[in-house]
C-alpha cells in the first residue's frame, strides 16, 4: 500500500468503526459496500477490501456473501431489537434478520394442520375472524441454540391457497404481497407482557427460572378488511427488546 | 316521546351499543355527542340526550362536562390500552387519558429536582445527551388506588424554561409543541420486559407477588437533534397492554 492510501484506510476504517460504536449502523443493518467506499472516498478496490476485511477482523459486522457486510449484535446482553409498526420490519423475514445480526437460525415445527372450521381473535377490543379452510403453523424460533419465540399463526388458505408448500425460509409476508397479490395491508398488534413459571404449560422455552414473556397478538387484513393473518406468539422477555419511532408530520 | 322518536331512540342507542360492543369505539374515546346524533339522525334534542344517558345508564360509557361522552374501560381483566408510535396519543396526558376511560388518575411525586449536570441515555445502540440544567420528576401514576407507572422523565431546562413550574396535571408534550414552539418532534422508544420480585429495590408498585413489567425507554428530540426529554419508566404488565398499528403506503 501507498502512503497515501494507507493515511485513507486507517481514516475510512476509524469513521465506519466510530459510525457502528454510536450507533450509526445498527445491528443488522449493512455498512457501505466495497464499490460505495470507492466511489464515496476515491480509494482503490485494493484499499476498500481492505477496509471492510478490518471491521470484520475486529468483530464488528460480517460480511454474507452476494448480501453485503452486517453489523454485528455485540450488546453486551445481546438483546434483539425489533421495530414495532415498520412494515418494512415486517417484510423482512425472521430468519433473514437473524442471520444479518451474526445468529444461526433454526426453526422446530411443533404442529402445521389444516383447520376447516375456521378461528377468531379479539384484539384491542375488535374480532378477527378468518374462514376455513384456515393453515394453523406452531413453531419454535432459535437463534443459535436457545429458543426466542414460540410462534402461532393461522393463515387464510381461500386467500392464501396453497400456502402450505412455502419453504419454511420464506416471509409469509412478502408472499402475500407478491405471489398472492393481495394488495395494500394493515397490521394491528398488540402486545402484552406475562411471566412464564418452568412449569407453566404455555412454556416451551426450557428455562429453569421464570422468565418475562412478551405476548405477541397480531392481525394482518386487506383493506377490504378481509383478514389474511392471526398470530399468537410470545418472545423471551429478557432477550428481546422492542422499538417504535413516532414523528410528526 | 312520540312513536316514532320512540322509535329512532330504539334504533340509536342499540345502533352506538353495538358499535361499542364490536369495538368500533374503544375505551377512552368519544362517542357522538348530542349534536352529531341530532344532526345525523336527525332527531330532537331530547332523544338525543335520552340516547346518551341510556348509553350511560347502561354502564358504557360517561359524560365528562363539557368535554363529551366516552367509552369506559370494562374489560374482564381491566387491562389499560396504550398506542405505541402515535403521536395524537402522546399529545394527551397520562392523566386525561385515564378520566377518559373512567379511571381516578392521581400521581404521587418521589422527587422533584433541578440537575446541573445534565443526563445521557442509550436508547436502540444510541446515546442521547441532555445539557444541564435539567429537571428531574420522579413519580408514580395511580389509576384508582393503584400504582399503574412508575415514570422517570428528565427534561432540558435550557429548552423548556421554567417547565417545573407547570401544573402536575398538564401533558409536557403539549407544552413542548405551544408553550415552547420547539417544532416537529421525533420519539424514540423502546419497550423492554422484566419482573419484579416484590423484594426488588425497583419495585415501587407495593406487590406481593412477582408481577411482569414492561420498561420503556424514550427520547424526544427536536429535527436538530437536540433532546427535549428522556424517560425511563416502568409499566405493570399484568395492567397494560400496549398497541401498535402499522399500514403500507
Amino acid at each position: 500500500m501507498q502512503r497515501e492510501e494507507k493515511h485513507k484506510f486507517k481514516k475510512i476504517s476509524d469513521e465506519i468503526i466510530r459510525a457502528i460504536q454510536t450507533g450509526k449502523y445498527l445491528p443488522g443493518e449493512k455498512i457501505p459496500s466495497e464499490n460505495e467506499i470507492i466511489s464515496q472516498y476515491n480509494v482503490s478496490n485494493t484499499t476498500a477490501r481492505k477496509v471492510l476485511l478490518a471491521i470484520e477482523l475486529n468483530g464488528l459486522a460480517r460480511r454474507i456473501k452476494g448480501k453485503g457486510t452486517f453489523v454485528l449484535n455485540r450488546t453486551e446482553d445481546r438483546h434483539l431489537v425489533r421495530t414495532l409498526g415498520s412494515i418494512a420490519d415486517t417484510r423482512i423475514g425472521f430468519n433473514e434478520k437473524l442471520k444479518a445480526e451474526g445468529f444461526e437460525p433454526k426453526n422446530i415445527i411443533l404442529e402445521k394442520t389444516i383447520l376447516n372450521d375456521g378461528i377468531s381473535s379479539e384484539i384491542n377490543g375488535k374480532h378477527y375472524i378468518i374462514q376455513g379452510p384456515v393453515l394453523k403453523v406452531h413453531q419454535l424460533r432459535y437463534a443459535n441454540d436457545l429458543i426466542m419465540k414460540d410462534e402461532t399463526k393461522y393463515i387464510s388458505l381461500t386467500l392464501c391457497p396453497k400456502i402450505n408448500l412455502l419453504p419454511p425460509e420464506a416471509s409469509h409476508y412478502k408472499a402475500y404481497e407478491t405471489k398472492y397479490q393481495l394488495g395494500k395491508l394493515h397490521i394491528i398488534q398488540t402486545m402484552g407482557a406475562d411471566i412464564f413459571k418452568p412449569d407453566d404449560e404455555r412454556n416451551n422455552f426450557g428455562t429453569a427460572a421464570i422468565i418475562p414473556v412478551f405476548v405477541l397478538d397480531s392481525a394482518i387484513f386487506t383493506l377490504q378488511e378481509k383478514v389474511v393473518e392471526l398470530e399468537r406468539s410470545y418472545y423471551r422477555g429478557d432477550k428481546y427488546r422492542f422499538a417504535i419511532n413516532a414523528q410528526e408530520y
